[in-house]
């Protein structure tokens, strides 16, 4: 626990989890966060249940030890995969990123009104992630349990289109343009077979930098549906969790007296922590997480 | 080491040096192939060398004790960042791509004639490869001592364009433009930097699989340079250290001898280990073996 109060670990298999983090921060003031990406065995999303669940549960153990009293697991894949397990396996509270997406999606099919259901359709939402996330069928079980129905299509190449940066944000035509074409395959492919979607949920921590693109991708489809991004829904269950545990902003001083570390409600706090490159980290990092990242330090989970 | 001869140890980040052992099979008959793809690790070409290193010795270990009696690390990526290593750890012969594949470049622009060197440039290859690949500048110190100046261009979307089978051979005709695309950026960008290029070197045991779409686009560019897959010349090496070591074809009966098990020098026998999901091994495998891949064990290499 840092000095500051309140710690909270948040993992990912790289820099997609910083869009949760971003989140956070505003809402969860005065806290220590300890970020950890998992990037020397990136991507989780191409991988199988069992080692998804082997890396997850190392890269959770490891915040435990640096103190977090709570664990934000900010990647759709290793939630879809291995909530379960991390919560039997660790002491503190786990809040995965799927259970809050599916109810931020069905709060957005509700306000668009009873429309289709009126109609005798059912108002669906499609999703998009990594192929491991929608071979679990994890954010369809989610989603039914609220009433809604889910299409889940597999998006694989949009991950290393984020990384190399081909979203057109340096101005690059040529590159944004590959990108524009994989959307319209997968958004089309999408589309036909989901016709009663109201809304897009953005199943992967990297889709939130592809927002605009995709946006632009389902106007010129002529489908302009409304996009939600699951990082906010998150963090608002963070926020949540923490008052049911007594260890909201509240409670934050006692839990801080407890420590014998009174701290001021200020400004959150981070730490960095890589598997692999700390250099790339801190190169690639500043664009998922909307300011510069700072120090990272490097760590052997033993992959 | 297997009960028909030889054992031979091949080794990659995932599927990729099947093309490499494609090439191996009939040039050393009556060996027996043990193949690991490090899948629960891959990508290797994205990441740093001390990760790159630690996996590549790791991955040589397990194929070590399945009794391999000489390692071909069939994965550039390996080869550029961590071949001294391999050879300083293993008690084997170890041959690595990247040797073989500007030899084969330097013999490639000789064929050529003297032409360009008569007008006072230098004969140069244009390497393509992952990013730690290039940034090792392995290809660039190999070609120079061949009297060969190498450029080189990283290329981080063609694997998992590849993986994804986005290269035209079921048919789909949008996918297919898409690697299309990606391909005059990166060639377009790579020759503009090379103009005195005169064939074209594949540094990535994936891109084989893009090689008749790599010759369309450099036609397109109207720059048809000659095409070299270091895959075959890495397996002529192979022939040869063998041959160096007294274990080649014509000293096989006498090592098989010495082991108890005189073999007939036959077809060679392949097995495969995976370290993720086997099934997704068995599927991608064969298209990169060009034949069915068969069964494929799991094993831990504890990443």
């Amino acid at each position: 626990m840092g000095a500051k109060g309140l710690t909270i670990g948040v993992f990912d298999s790289g820099f997609g989890g910083l869009t949760v983090l971003r989140e956070l921060l505003p809402l969860v003031p005065g806290s220590h966060f300890v970020y950890l990406g998992d990037t020397a065995r990136l991507p989780y999303g191409s991988k199988s249940r069992e080692t998804i669940v082997r890396y997850a549960l190392s890269s959770a153990r490891f915040l435990q030890q640096r103190g977090a009293q709570l664990l934000v697991v900010a990647c759709n894949t290793a939630t879809a995969l291995a909530l379960d397990e991390l919560r039997e396996a660790l002491p503190i509270p786990v809040v995965g990123v799927i259970q809050p997406g599916a109810e931020a999606a069905a709060d957005a099919c509700r306000e668009q009104g009873p429309g289709h259901r009126e109609q005798g359709t059912t108002a669906g939402v499609l999703v998009l992630a990594t192929q491991a996330t929608i071979e679990s069928h994890a954010y369809a079980r989610a989603c039914a349990a609220l009433g809604l129905k889910a299409t889940e299509k597999a998006c694989p190449l949009l991950v290393p289109l984020v990384e190399e940066g081909w979203i057109g944000e340096d101005g690059d035509a040529a590159r944004a343009s590959v990108t524009a074409q994989v959307l319209r395959i997968y958004l089309g492919e999408a589309l036909r077979d989901a016709p009663e979607s109201r809304a897009l949920l953005l199943g992967c921590t990297h889709y939130p930098l592809l927002r605009p693109a995709i946006e632009r991708t389902l106007v010129e489809l002529g489908r302009p549906l409304r996009v939600i991004d699951s990082a906010q829904a998150t963090a608002r269950v963070v926020a949540r969790v923490l008052s049911e545990n007594g260890i909201a902003r509240g409670g934050l001083a006692g839990v801080c007296e407890a420590n014998g570390a009174l701290a001021e409600v200020g400004e959150a706090t981070c730490e960095f922590f890589a598997t692999d490159s700390v250099r790339k980290f801190e190169r690639l990092g500043s664009r998922f997480l909307g300011r510069p990242v700072g120090k990272v330090q490097l760590v052997d989970l033993g992959g």
